[in-house]
């Protein structure tokens, strides 16, 4: 059985981010045959054209595990009605040449957290008119939305619901699904 | 006839900015009895929570200057099918306590200038989503879509398309209406 | 006090729907100089423009209820992600000449019911894109977003839920507002 | 070599209808190894779930064509910044049981044209987030947004204009790779 490594990376930059704390947990629930990697946008500045092609060495770092990864795995925090800021910037630096395909038929499966009812619903809705730009092959179902996250993790931020749970862990067996058939 | 302030600023960091050379020239175009400033979100930093409430100097700056304004013009480039991760960081710093309800009410227009076809129209439609959540007053039409933005400039970036210029003159009209429409 | 004349009305047919339920649920709990009444969608016909100028009875009178109104009420249910065909078929006939201004300014407050946990979320954020082609003034907040439908309603459709009946209270209280203002 | 067969449909009922001329170009215009044909809306009564499941004789022939295409080329109008109500409404009756999962894995191509500048662009946005919850599989490139439509057809409404010819072409070349990707 081969083994899939996905690339997971959060929006959020707060040492106690929720959505980072989904992606910890989808680590310890990846099914056998997934191996689940959390990159940390931190280090990514501002994105600004008149720095090209001279990306900077985050960038190119950020650049290479996409195109590395067998799939992404993206948790979203929403803010304001959408995605962060910090999320589309590493984004938009992800989508310039000369790896600007790099996300073109990729599995990319979403996951949000947010401290309102709705678990980020509007944020991975413009998030994945950003994926139909990149002709992302995206996982739709089972989804993960997280809401009143405050009340779903422990201190150390560990994912103690049991919804919750369940939810990340058929969307990684459906995400594996995805990555075979997308496989050559 | 009182004078209207509005504070332009554009989601592009490039020297040679379309949509920031499309605020120029509605600082040229703006009718009597309107101003418009243009404030540069170059300084803006990453979005972290973990930062407040001791926000960056160019932050406050930002925040006091949406404050002080009667009006906001948002030139908004569009990457990936969305707004750029730089315009939706300076607007998630300007949602942040103590001055989160600072847009509530606030007269925005909207401007987007793009080298495809579409003029950013996309672009906009995101941007709108999150001025809902603003409960921001915006105006709709007449719209300021530039496509094939690169025909449209000259080497100094002066605009030199008539349709895009009658178009802005039409739009900072209505903006000025609205914005008289929104006083108290 | 002046008395404020709303127009509501459901996105869906269903003798037992759950977004009617809604709109008579506010009509009870509508505030003092607020009038609701629903307008049933059943009887308008596929939108096809080859009958105009002819418009059929019930689009004729649907044009002449929006224009009479203060404000409109409207319940959309969400169906695959979004509005209900029903929805927008009428709101499609209430947009053509000659009151195609009908909507401008006209303010408007949205509910919605769902089965699922999203309380159509998405459906009313499509309807916003609709409602500001229109310049129709929304109310944005509070948002009655009814998920789990099945569990807040009584076997005679009367809304049994604290939660929801709070939040249509306190809509309705901020829409009279809003109408107010809206008052040339 | 295999034959795919495509099944297409406009959302708008209007005999000179510029979507529905899309299409039938696109019959024209089809590759060697697919076939297009044209399904009719018109005789899709509106959406009443208290009509399940005696669905109406169009729905049933609908709902069976879609099942056995091997690939779905729909043309959207806009109408009020997005789909009409005649398209949304046919959708809702493909997508109830027991064929609720019709469109799952379908591939899937977009068309527009409006008389507007931007061909339709809003309305295959709303469209692609109906397809989402579909998980069909869309082809997001090459577009297809015919804009200022009465200047691109003939009064017997040819298509005659050579960028949207060739767009059109392009399209179907790509979407017939698509459609065989998406083959078991």
């Amino acid at each position: 059985m081969s083994n899939f490594h996905v690339l997971a990376f959060a929006g959020s930059l707060r040492a106690k981010s929720y959505n980072r704390a989904l992606l910890e947990a989808s680590k310890r629930l990846a099914p056998e045959g997934m191996t689940i990697e959390i990159f940390d946008l931190g280090d990514i500045p501002i994105y600004n054209m008149d720095l090209e092609p001279d990306f900077p060495a985050s960038v190119v770092a950020f650049k290479e595990a996409i195109k590395a990864a067998d799939g992404l795995l993206i948790a979203t925090p929403e803010h304001n009605f959408s995605f962060s800021g910090v999320l589309k910037n590493a984004l938009d630096w992800a989508s310039r040449p000369p790896s600007e395909g790099v996300l073109e038929g990729k599995p990319v499966a979403l996951q949000s957290a947010s401290p309102g009812w709705a678990g980020g619903v509007r944020s991975q809705l413009h998030l994945r008119q950003v994926l139909n730009f990149f002709s992302a092959r995206q996982l739709y179902f089972p989804e993960v939305h997280v809401g009143a996250a405050h009340t779903k993790f422990d201190a150390d931020l560990n994912l103690t619901d049991e919804m919750a749970t369940t939810a990340i862990t058929k969307q990684l067996a459906a995400f594996q699904d995805l990555i075979r058939r997308a496989k050559p």
